[in-house]
């Protein structure tokens, strides 16, 4: 079997690893339908964030069980599955809260960008549908198992609610879909800062009443004309970067809820300028699994279609260019085919 | 009459100045029951905030209206009344969603360490009490100005409801307050955070279920093992240090609310920090207006009795000596009688 591997700042190699097979009772192992690149994982490969050594890529996953251990009982082989990136025993008292992401026993999975993965804690972190879907679901579901669930995440950590205001700041995959998810969720008005014109449009398809192009303190000038001087009751913040969290609490009404999904990378909240911003402030690492059952049910029906987000389509042995594609801003999203 | 004025760290004079009168119509002018010395006049007594010149201090009052102008209609003369820090107009936005403390008119309330005080934005800023209230009451009702305000706030914005898990970081007179507040919140157990035996007695008497007195990594290890390795629900910060901060966000579970009521001083949030711990975190400049009626209601019916933080009282001359005392930490609060 091969695997995307990142050797080291713009080095992916698809080479031959070993086919993973159950290792512990807990373990089921996919034969994947899809799979994908996260903007998460452009941080390795831009060499912001290092490796050690030659490290299987992906987290993002979705496809048929071949093989569960011995203590999986609920998820079976043939089964459709979809699963996220933190693999949780869903029964700690983290994973009762609703923070599966924060499991006692959480494991990251790795090497998704492959054919076949083994999934740790299969029973806590798998979800099944209730058939094998049809093709054209597939990339619905495989968004499903991290950027729409990251999204969802957002707006729900940003308080989203009927007739609420929102500005989504960040136009990747996961602001997009936290677009899509403010308007599932009610939202009446949802503002979403973009420069990039495919965006824009996607972002339009999926909810947004107004684009704000502009960024930094324009940006924010232009959000408070467009709230009445107020600022946004919501703001999910989808980036990670200092600018972007400055710009999400400068958008936020007094008492708004700012939310931030993206690992941030060397930002610094000073206290004094939270204490008088008076935001609410909720994020981490998206507890997926939470919302699994309820975006399967959404896509399923119909009523979501968070597949678009993919505006590339390539065969998995070209991984390597997904990720040019991805680093260049050529796409939003690839989607690899095994 | 005479103010308690700052001249610069450890100088505060009690000397004469011109009696507040009606300015705009929109003031109050107010002759104090009694008034008090708050944790936050020690940061520019203490000078790690600068005073630009010689500045009335106190902001926390209540009394017996003198004289209204001619835009308040509600606030009338003889009215026994209680305001906050922030004079606020109640009827903007930011007011409305129940931030008062950023409404977009405030005003800062300054030199209540007097005999008689001019508040502005009278209408919005002060609620008055059914009847004038017998001696007893009025310290309880002092502490509703701001302390028990600000503790309801910060077990309100840590999201302290029935059967949660609370710690409590900070035995100061708002902590303690805290405390007070997630009782009556309902929760179920209140572990507060105090090296001091009068604090903690009166933390107890409060409603503290359990006392830690380890700060720092012991605190933070003595709160994983009351709470089965999982933090707590809630944890309202009240102090505003750094070390305060960081335990605060240690102890809470994962998916638990911490908020902050005290001004940050140097306080500086890593964001990668933040987004593992998984929090909630909210907190400003308490609204005590929002609060207000029903802390009156509290008080006039018996339920809470905060002015028992008030631990020493003094004549309104001798504010210096109350200063001292509480620098020292000699004093929890000091009440001062014009």
């Amino acid at each position: 079997m091969r695997t995307a591997m990142l050797y080291g700042p713009r080095d992916i190699r698809f080479e031959e690893r070993e086919t993973p097979r159950i290792t512990q009772p807990t373990d089921a192992v996919v034969r994947l339908s899809v799979t994908s690149i996260c903007g998460s994982d452009l941080w390795p490969y831009r060499g912001i964030q290092a490796v050690t050594g030659p490290t299987p890529m992906g987290h993002e996953y979705c496809g048929i069980v071949e093989e569960v251990g011995r203590a999986v009982t609920k998820i079976k082989p043939g089964q459709f599955v979809i699963g996220s990136f933190f693999a949780s025993d869903n029964t700690c008292p983290n994973c009762q809260n609703g923070y599966q992401s924060s499991c006692q026993h959480r494991e990251l999975v790795g090497g998704a960008q492959a054919s076949v993965l083994r999934v740790p804690l299969a029973e806590g972190t798998l979800v099944a549908t209730q058939d094998v879907p049809q093709q054209d679901l597939i990339p619905s579901f495989q968004a499903v198992s991290d950027v729409m669930g990251t999204g969802w995440f957002a707006a729900d950590a940003a308080n989203v609610k009927q007739g609420t205001t929102v500005v989504v700041v960040g136009d990747g995959a996961v602001g997009l879909l936290a677009v899509l998810s403010a308007r599932q969720m009610g939202a009446e008005r949802i503002i979403a800062m973009s420069r990039h014109e495919s965006r824009q449009r996607l972002a339009r398809e999926f909810g947004a009443t107004d684009i704000v192009a502009e960024r930094g303190q324009a940006g924010e000038a232009r959000v408070m004309e467009l709230t009445r001087g107020i600022g946004a009751d919501s703001v999910p913040e989808c980036v990670g970067t200092q600018e972007s969290m400055t710009q999400a609490i400068q958008c936020a009404r007094r008492g708004g809820y700012v939310s931030y999904v993206g690992v941030p990378h060397a930002v610094d909240l000073k206290g004094e300028e939270l204490f008088f911003a008076h935001v609410h402030l909720h994020g981490g690492p998206a507890p997926v699994r939470r919302f699994l059952p309820k975006l399967i049910d959404l896509v399923w029906s119909g009523k979501i279609n968070p597949g678009k987000v993919f505006d590339l389509a390539l065969p998995l042995e070209q991984v390597a260019e997904g990720y040019r594609a991805m680093d260049e801003r050529r796409a939003i999203k690839a989607l690899l085919r095994p």
